[in-house]
Parts: structure tokens; sequence; C-alpha cells
């Protein structure tokens, strides 16, 4: 089959770079100074029987992090990242994940525990394992990469081609030529991508082979490193006999089952191989990158995007029969042992393929960014010391240890990772309570599908099990007509007074008269009378002892009227308004926030005092932060103003300085966590309250005189001012002072409460 | 007490005319020539066990209809008059509500059915009145008026004024108060609003007591009415002494229970007049009210206010005693028989009260309009032709016949009551879709309450259980996210796909280039090129064969990006677009919506032709009538001009003239009811769309070739356009073709099965 010339005549040049990627990242958990842990791979992760994202390989110790398929390399690496941010900030304070992919500090092989999993078939296997290869060459970690070609490029290319042959034959011989000729020609990738030069003497268990000083491109692609005996052949010719000569040593024994064979590619799409000729070969899974322990996460995107292009190119060149793949694996080992500090000795093929490559990506009018790429790993050949393992050498002598090295990435990658601890900085432009429920998701391991990033919206499954969340809460759990009832201020008021909750009646005027003529109605009654679009307490009057006399009242409803068309006259209710987080049954959480307010200290200003207040590690300026900085505009100024104050006077200590009189957290207002301090008899109150909008999630908020004291069925005892569906939840996560409430596990609790079960 | 005074102080004028009002109204159902029926109540209304609105009263022919307690009299009427228009159109096609309180062709007694209801009780109840009353005597009907005072009203007097008796004694004597002055002065209310003049002779068993032509005010309120013998005593001298003297007359056997004392008041808010003592009188009902043959539902606004003014001078004027209850009997019963077009003989006293009615209007600074109403009746009394019952014995000379006026009017009334058979003409402010629901729903005698009228949210209750519903089929029955994703097209696409629905898919192109380089993608596929927001297809181009080569595909890439700065590119579906209305688990309703048009006769004009078409009784030019007048504005000018006509044209006998390329009804597009000519495979696929999104309520839009062959699981047998939430109900009931699908009625089974259960 011509492929060049299918693509280039019926233009699938765009479609042959679409694909299906997805990386699985290995890495052992370590201590400070990089020796391995002993510990068990921590219990908040769930059980490993199904997680889709933390896993465990080899040991106990020896982390694996899958990122979910991607239609681009760009969200596979958002992903890496995202998945490393939650175990990083999930690993006991004093563990680390070891960024190089040759173990440090091994521990006395009797204290490596394999991997405990629910599946005893699974922990016989690595047994097995133990007792053929030794629990040593298992530690080492690495990358693998997996690939899809686009099934609409296949199917093009298969209908364009002339061949008798089925679709699934044409799908098999198309990645089997991939396989082919990767292993023919994958010592580029290990020349240019390698990074084990040098491991710990201690990991031989019979002395290192390497000499003092030496240093190697890939122990790990080496005959030290982790591979089937030499008898193991298995053929690559084509699929057929792959099954059969696969399955030939698995039935003498030499294999235990067919996942021992470590070719560095591997034929995905069935369990067993066998069932590969009749489903097809959906995918390849390429294992041999070592991690790049200049990147936090291993692996970095021009690489990754470098790693597709050459395996296009695998099935672009010409085919290679399997004594090419001999040939290949042959070049592969003699290029592992090379001194990465000198050039290969097969620069002039290396140069030669990725000159190819960089033709191909003409002819498929590919973007030049791409190009670029490919140009800057040709240059490599001609430099060693700018390949990966070149760098990583140089590194090593540097800091005069290879453990040393690791320790001290490891350490400022977890600092990295911890830095903006509220937030998932790979998907930072989604809103902050979607990032926190991503995190609890991710480190669960539920499942989760971003069907609409700018929208928030989230798919998410749990074995069979499937549910939808917008904007952090809003879910099937919710009724339809619950939020529609919260949406509409006097419908809430009705459905809350009819099921006997105190909620302050207010009547609506449109003209003075009426309003003056209805005096009778407000006598001796606490009532604020306010314009109905209120604007920063502009024309507000509040009678907190009740209207005394008809003079009064008309003056304050004239004064309304002066800043709106439509004036309100509510029960007016004595007391503090805290936010109560309702949750099925239960209050998880209540919150006081307090106006924006710097306390003096008699001496430093209030603009001082304002800029060390915005110091605060979760005050920011947009609205990616869990509280915001205080501003020093108009309305602040105004509000120093009443209090005599300008943002140069110096507040005397202890003297408390309002910059605002509304108590939005927006508005760089404190939250402050007073779950403990309420009375349970306000908690009941907002549950019931949250019950009768008919709400799974439901943000109450009460007026409460007393916290201390339990709520009386009378306004003067507590009243409820709102009902609010999809309510905040990161000022519950975060808060300015108290403890922080994860409200995003408790939705994620009532989504997949079998989770817990 | 003081009232007076203490109102006067304490400015108390407004509350004192607040209150709650509820009417009930009896009525007998006739045939056309004003005979009473023999047909059972009928059973589309359900039980009278349970029903708030309709009810029968004495026989199974009588109607009895109830409106919920008001706020203000308006809704009283609004009430009224939807209850009446949901009988009158539920009635069979040749019975009519007899609009006279007399009834006129009473059938042979033994043909009377008393009212067949659930409970044994009720029945032996009204047996035990046979055969003490005889059966004519309870045929007669007219309009008890229930009343309460303002809670607020009450307690304000009470906490102004000095005695030491209880709160529940207080609001006992002052409903006995009125009470006794009601029955002091009620004669006042026979004189203007009575309108039983005469009966036909084979009413009464013994002959007609009235000469030949003789007229009187009210034959109802006159001893020959429906009254309990004389020697009947009931004490309204306080509530004490009514509840002993009561019980003393059902103990002796004298009345088979305390309802069957028929006074004119009576004392409500407990089964047994005992429990008034301890709960306290509710709301006083006064029955004394004749049908206002005039008015279609018996009663008009001016008259319940009238009414509503009186019995609250009722409690400002001095009080009565039982002496003076006694004389108030006395003078009814005198008014009652005397001529109506005569002055009565207690003009002198009528026109006192009312004076004193005035004077207490001005005292309390009510509204001119009111005491406008007031001086009405006053002037009634120089001329008695103008009260109700002169106006009534006039129409009754006119037509000849008391039968005959009857007659004409019931079926004038019932006419009216169906012109407009889609809408609840008292509530045409609201969406019909929620004029159609609540006609349902006060036909079933599930009770409503309009939370909020401009939002279109209804309570609705059925025994205990309550149900919220905005816009007609808004509920709880639908999960919150279902919406959200049908909001959301890009996640409600890839939610469908998942579910293997087959979904055109789109790529969206901000740019020229990006869009030719993505030719590949699309060769050889049906697509449409199309701006992203469409404005009445400018810029859209179809391959409805595929495209074919790159040229054609830039150009029409090309026209896009000339209307919109982005530009979809989307699998085209052949075949026609149907609308279904999925339910649950079934599609009750499918749709042909036809772009506005009208067909050629070969005579007519377009204009001419547009016009006729719009005569239907079904369009409307608002947002008020199931179907839309259709224009002849630019875009149908646009439209004639691509067929080569002007409004001017006369097309040719059959020719179809298209006025629209939208198929909206909103524009004047034809809806034709396809539900049973649409293949079933279709229906099933689209409540399987339905459940998908998680919807209980879906208008599923599918685009289907041929409706007649099953459906393949290929875009070429069908495909999902559209998954809408709150699907429009009115063009489903009311289409323009074909038959009707009442589901306004489904949603109601839906929320309430045990209805039906």
């Amino acid at each position: 089959m011509d492929i060049r010339g299918i693509i280039k005549q019926h233009q699938l040049g765009l479609l042959f770079q679409q694909g299906s990627f997805g990386l699985e990242k290995e890495s052992q958990r370590v201590y400070a100074d990089g020796r391995i842990v002993t510990t068990p791979h921590p219990a908040l992760f769930g059980n490993r029987a199904y997680h889709p994202y933390i896993q465990t390989d080899f040991a106990e110790s020896q982390l694996e992090l899958i990122t979910p398929p991607c239609k681009n390399l760009n969200d596979s690496l958002r992903w890496l990242s995202a998945i490393h941010e939650v175990v990083a900030r999930s690993l006991p304070e004093d563990e680390y994940i070891f960024p190089l992919s040759m173990p440090a500090g091994l521990p006395d092989e009797s204290l490596i525990q394999v991997a405990q999993l629910d599946n005893a078939e699974d922990v016989a296997y690595r047994e097995h394992l133990v007792a053929v290869y030794g629990k040593n060459k298992q530690m080492v970690s690495g990358i693998h990469y997996n690939f899809q070609l686009s099934p609409d490029f296949i199917e093009a290319l298969f209908k364009a081609q002339n061949t008798e042959q089925s679709a699934v034959d044409f799908q098999n011989n198309l990645y089997m030529k991939m396989a082919r000729n990767f292993l023919r020609y994958q010592w580029i990738l290990v020349y240019l991508l390698s990074a084990t030069p040098t491991v710990q003497a201690d990991y031989f268990q019979q002395g290192s082979p390497l000499k003092n000083g030496q240093y190697v491109r890939s122990l790990r692609s080496s005959q030290y490193g982790y591979v089937n005996a030499p008898e193991i052949k298995v053929s690559f010719e084509n699929l057929q006999d792959y099954v059969e000569s696969l399955e030939h040593w698995v039935n003498m024994g030499k294999l235990i089952a067919e996942k021992e064979f470590y070719s560095n590619v591997r034929l995905r799409g069935a369990k067993k191989v066998r069932d590969l000729l009749n489903k097809g070969i959906q995918y390849l899974e390429f294992r041999l990158f070592d991690l790049n322990p200049f990147e936090a996460y291993g692996i970095n995107l021009e690489d990754a995007k470098f790693i597709h292009l050459f395996v296009l190119l695998m099935i672009w060149l010409e085919d290679s029969d399997q004594s090419a793949v001999d040939l290949g694996k042959k070049m592969l080992g003699e290029v592992a042992l090379e001194s990465p500090l000198q050039p290969t000795k097969f620069r002039q093929e290396g140069e030669q393929i990725l000159q190819q490559l960089i033709a191909m990506l003409k002819e498929i009018e590919a973007e030049q960014k791409l190009i670029d790429i490919v140009q800057d790993k040709l240059n490599q050949f001609a430099d060693p010391a700018q390949t990966l393992c070149g760098r990583l050498v140089k590194a090593i002598e540097q800091s005069g240890d290879y453990q040393i090295l690791g320790a001290t990435l490891a350490q400022q990658y977890k600092q990295q990772a911890c830095e903006k601890f509220y937030a998932l900085s790979a998907f930072a432009n989604m809103e902050l309570s979607t990032q926190a429920l991503m995190f609890d998701l991710i480190q669960k391991g539920i499942k989760v599908d971003i069907l609409d990033e700018s929208d928030q919206f989230l798919c998410l499954q749990f074995g069979e099990h499937i549910e939808y969340v917008k904007n952090g809460n809003m879910t099937s759990k919710d009724s339809y007509i619950s939020p529609l009832i919260m949406e509409n201020k006097v419908v809430t008021k009705k459905v809350l007074a009819k099921a006997g909750f105190n909620v302050p009646q207010s009547i609506e005027f449109t003209d003075l008269e009426s309003a003056v003529a209805n005096y009778p109605l407000f006598e001796n009654r606490a009532v604020v009378i306010k314009p109905k679009s209120t604007n920063f307490g502009l024309g507000i009057t509040i009678f907190q002892q009740g209207v005394k006399n008809k003079q009064d009242f008309a003056k304050a409803v004239e004064i309304a009227f002066r800043e709106d068309k439509e004036v309100m006259i509510e029960d007016y209710l004595v007391g503090t308004e805290y936010r109560f987080f309702v949750l099925g049954d239960n209050t998880l959480a209540v919150l006081l926030r307090v106006p924006a307010n710097v306390e003096g200290d008699g001496v430093h200003t209030v603009a001082e005092l304002v800029a060390m207040k915005n110091d605060h590690p979760l005050r920011g300026d947009g609205s990616r932060t869990p509280l915001k900085k205080i501003a020093l505009g108009e309305i602040e100024q105004l509000q120093l103003k009443e209090q005599g104050l300008t943002t140069a006077s110096i507040p005397a200590k202890g003297q408390l300085v309002q910059l605002r009189a509304n108590s939005n957290i927006s508005t760089g207002g404190d939250s402050i966590d007073m779950t403990e301090a309420m009375h349970p008899s306000y908690k009941a109150l907002a549950v019931g309250i949250s019950k009768a909008m008919g709400a799974a999630v439901c943000g109450v908020d009460l007026i409460i005189p007393d916290l201390n004291k339990p709520a009386e069925p009378s306004l003067a005892s507590w009243g409820v001012i709102e009902a609010n569906f999809n309510p905040m939840m990161m000022m519950h996560i975060f808060p300015y002072q108290g403890k922080s409430r994860r409200v995003t596990l408790d939705v994620i609790k009532m989504l997949f409460p079998e989770w817990w079960s």
C-alpha cells in the first residue's frame, strides 16, 4: 500500500495527525532524602481495584499515575499535572514523588512490599516477578505512552486502498507496521530522551556493571534493565505469528502470563492477544521512556509531541521485516550503553530518519512549530550534551550525587504543587469550586469527563453509575422546580411561610400616597423601608424599635422613593446574618461573612494595613482565589470618610476599620467558619428550609440575634432571608478564619454513596 | 367597646377593609329548554369526596361551585369565572347551567335523585330533607358568601380595647355582633339584590300561593322558601346561648343535625358549634343571596363589594339584641313578599342605614369608588324598578316566561364560556399552557394556588400531597441537571452521542484558513455550512450529496464567514423535522410544523388567502392564542419574491405558496398532529433520548426521512436535532390539523398518579 500517495491524494494529512493519547507514569514515593518509603499506598485514594488515575505498579511504594484518553497531548499533560497535584497534596507531609527513573535509597529487599491489590492473581504475578527478576529491578520507573490513530483516518485509508483484506486485518497490519518500524528505530528515542545514566551500586545484586564514574545513556533500556530472558523471542512479522509465538512462551511456562513479555511496544485492545485477531489492535503502548527529571511531571509537551510525530513516521516509512526488528533491538542495546556525552555511532541513520520526519511533516502540511521541534532534536545528534541524558549527567555531577539530585528536585516539585493549594493549576480557567470538586474526584478515583470547560459541566462515572455536575454542585439530586422556587423571591417566601418558617413579610408600593395610606399596617412594627433595587444602602431607613408615628414613616418612604420607582417595606430582623450550607439532611458548614475591614495597630496607615492583609495567600484580584484583596476604591474611601478616616490615617491599636458596608467575600470580606459555635437548633432549621425548597444542596441565609440560644418560633429569634441554589463552596473550604469544611467531598458522597459503602 | 373610636384612633381603617372571601354558588344543570336534567353528575369531575371546586348540593343535578378563599373579591370572581368555564365546557353538549335561583321545568319528583355521595351519612341527611321538606324545595339555588375579617384587624382591635375577656371570646363576640346586626338589617339586601319574584306553579305541592301575575321580591327568602319550621328558635344573644339552643333542637330530634338549621348567617370555624367556644368563630357564611341571572356567573363585582361593605357596617353600627334579631327576621319576611316594583315599606330605615354606610366609608377614608357603589344602591330605594328584582320582573314579562328566559340566558352563557375554548378568560394574562393546566386541575379537583401569576408559578395540592409547577410542565419530576444539559447544545450532543443516539456532529471554526485546511475531514460527507448564529438562512450552504471538491467547500465557508465570526460545519440530515412530546415512558404526541403557507384557489390573491386563513378561531395576533396569524411583513414579502409572487398574485388552484422558510408556530406556521402516523420505533427513540437527558418531560426534535419505515442505527435513518425542556404544549392540545393531545392532563397524571388509582 502506498500510504504516502494515499495521504497526499486524499488530503488525509490532517486526519493522519489526529489521534488519542494516554500517559502512564510510574514514580517511587520517597522521603525527603530520596529514600524509598516503606509505608502503604495512601488509603485516601480508595481502592486500586477501580482507581482510573492513581494506581500502584510493582511495589506498594511505586505510584502509577494514569491520564484519561485525550484527543490532544496538551490535555494529556494537563491531566498529568492535575493528577500529580492531587497526589502531591494527598501524600503524608514527609513523602515526595521521586523524579528519576532509577531508584535511589533502596530499602533492604525484605522491606520492599509488592503492591497489595485485592486481586490475588495480581499479587501472585508480582511475587513471580520477584522470584525471576528480584525486587530491585522492579523498582525502576518510566513513562508508557499510549497512542491510537484516528479511526476516521484508518477508515479513509482503508477505503482508498485496493487490497482485498478485511478492515480488521488492514488495521492490524497498519499497527504492526508501526510496531516493527518503532522497534527498528527506537534507539533514536533512547539517544534523545533517555535519562538513566547511572544508579547506586546497591541496585545490582551482583555488583554494578558500571565502572566508577561511568555513565551510560539508558541503564533502563540496556541489558541491565528490566528485560525478558534473551531466549524469549516473539515475532512481529505479522499479528498471527506474534500471537502464536507469544502463546508458545506462556504455554512453555517461560512467561507466567502474556503481560510478562516486556516489549517496548505492546499491542493493545484485548485482554488476550489472540482476541486482537478479531477485534483488531486498538492502540499501541510505547514503554521505553525514562522520566525526565527536569519536568515536575516527568515529560514535557515538546517531547510528547515529538514522540507522536516519530510514531507517525513509523507508518510513513518503508516497512521493516523481522530481521530489521532484531537489528533495531541490537542497536538499542548498543546505544543504551554509549557514553551520554559522546556522539552515537548511529548518528548518520538518526539524522537521516529525522530528516525524513521533517520531509513528511512538510508533505502533510504540518504546522511549522512541529517541524521546529523535530529540527531541535535533529541538532542534538551533533551535540550530545544537549540530549536529556547529557544534561542529566551534568546535573548529577553538579549536585554530586544521584540521590541528592532526585531528593532536591522531589522537594522542589512538591512545594510547587502545593503553592496554590486551593486550585488545580492545569484547570485554572475553571471555577475554583469545580477545581476543588475535580481534585476530590481524582483523589477518590471517580472518572471525570469535562463536557464543557467554560460551562463547568462535568460527567462523573463510577462503575456503571453516571452523574452530571454543573458549577460544582448542580446535580440530578436537586429537582428542577427547586431552583425555580429559589430564583423567585416571592414564591420562596410563600413556600417557606406555608411550611411554617419565620419569613420577613414585605409589601411593595409604587407611589408615595398609597404607601403612606397603608401606614396603619406598619405601626409599631420593626420594618426596613428601602428602594426595591438597593444600591450601596442609599434610601434605606430602618425602624428597629417599630414605627412610632406617621410623620417619620412618611419621611422614610419619601426618601426611599427618591432612589427608585418601587419601594419595599419589609419586616426588619435584628441580628447577624449567617450562611448555612445544607446538603441533604445535614448542615455541613455555617459561615459568618464580615465586611472588608482591617484592625489598627497604632503604627501603620489604613493603606498599609490593607496591603498587609492583602498579602494573605488566599487573597487575589481575580475570580480564581478563595478570598479577594480589599480594594481602596471610591466606595471604600466613602466608607472610611464616614468613620472620619482616610487611607493615610493611622488607626489606634485594636481599632476596627470598616472598608465596606456589604459583607460579600467578592468585595474583600472575611469568611469565618462558625459551624461548631452555632446552636444545633438553627442547623436543623436550615435543613428544614432546604427540604421545604425541595433542595438537595442549598445555601440558607438566616438572621440570628444570638447563636447560643436555641431557636424559638418567632421572628425575634431568627428569620430566613434567602435560600440559594448552587451555593458557593470555596468560602467554606477555605475560610479566612476557622476550620475548613471540604463540602465538595460531601457532594461526591451524595452522588456516589456506594464509594463509601 | 367603642369600635369606631378605636378604628379611628389607631388608624385601622385599612385593616378593617381587609379580609378573606369565598363564594359558593348553586345551580341546576338543565337541558336547552330549561328542564332540569336527570343525568348523573359528570364523571370527569372525579369524586365529590374531595373536589374543592365542583360539588353537588342537594340533588344530583344541582351543581355547587366553590371558589377558594381569596384576599380580594376581584380574585374571587376570577375563580368563579374560571370554574364556570371549566364546568360549561365539561358538561355534555346538551346540558346548560340554569342562571335563575328558582327551578323551572322540574321533573316528576320521582326522577329527582339526591346527590350520590360516597358518605352514607350525607345521603341519609338528604333523604331526611326530602321527607321533611319535599324534593322541590331543595331544588332552589343561591349564593353563599363567606367572609372573614383580617385576623390582624381583630388582633389590633383586641389590643386596643380594655375588657378582660380572652382573645377568643373577643373574636366570638365581634362575629356574633356582625351576625345579629346582619339578621336585623338583612331585609335591605333582599330589597336590593333578591331575584326570585316568581316560580312555576308545579313547584308548590299545595298549589301556588301567588296570584296569577303576582310577583314578589324573594320567594326564596319568604315563608314559601326553604326555611325551618317556625318553632325552631335559636338564640343569637351570645355564642353560649346559640350553641345551647341549637343543640337543644338537635337533641329533641327536631333537627337531624346542626346543619339543618337554615339561618341566613352561619357561624363557621368548627364541625360542631360547641367547638367554636374554644376555637373561635373563624368566619361567617351569609346565605340569602339569589342568583343574579343577568350575570353569567350569578353575581357581579359591584354587588359582591357592596355586600362586603354592608357586613362591615354590621360591626360599625350599634349592637342589636335578640328582640332586634327577631324583628329583623319579621321584616325580612314582609319585604320578601312585597311587590318588586313598589317601594318597600321600610324605605326610610333602608336609606338611613345606607347613609350610615356612606358615613362609615368616609370616616375610614375608603376609596370613592366604594362610596359610589353604595350611593347607587341608596338611590334604588327611590326607584324600585332599578333593583335586581325590578329588572328581572321586566325581563320575565318581555320574554313571556320564566323558564324561557332562563333557558335563553343559559344557552347564551354557555356559548360565551366556550368561545375562547382554549383559554380561561379570567386568567388570560397567564400563558396558555398554564391556563390549560389550570383548566384540567379545576376539572379534576386538584387544588391550585397561584404563587406568582406573572411567573406562571402554581402550587398544587391533592390531599396532603403538594407539587409545584412553573410554566405548565416544569416540576419536581425533572432533575435539576436535566434542563442544564439541554440548555447546552455541546453537552447535549456529547451526552446523546455517548448514550448511542444518532447525533449530527459539528465542528466550529473561527477563521477561513483553518476551516479550509480541515477540508479533508468533510470530503464526501453531507454537511451544512452555516454562520454560528443563523439569521433567516443567510450564509448557509447545504451539501446534501456530500462535499465533492475543495473549491466549492472553500467558497461555502467564505460565504458563511461573511455573516458571522464563527462558522459551524455540521452533519446534514436529510428528512423532515418532527417534534416528539415525551412524558415519562411515553411519547404522547408527534407534531409536524409546516412553515406559514396558503394554498391557491385560482380566484383569490395571496393577501386574500392569508386573510381567509387568518380567520381560523385558533389564530391570533398576540401570545395568547394556540396559533398565530400569518403576517405579511418584509420576510414574508421576500419569501414570496423568491417564488416570483407578490401579495397581489393570484396563485393557481392547489398551488402551495410559502410565506416563511422557518416552521415556527409563532410566525404563522401550521401544526399537524402525526402521532398515529409515526412509526412506533421513533416514538421509542424519543423516549430513550428523553431518558438519556434525565428528563421527565421533554420535547425531542428528530429528523426523519420516512416516518413509515422503522428506525435504523444510522444518521441516514434518523437523527436527533434538539432536546428541549419545558416543551410547548398548546401546539399539541390545539393543532391546526389532526387530533388534539391533551398533554396537560398527563402532566397532572405524572404529578398525582393517586388521582387515577
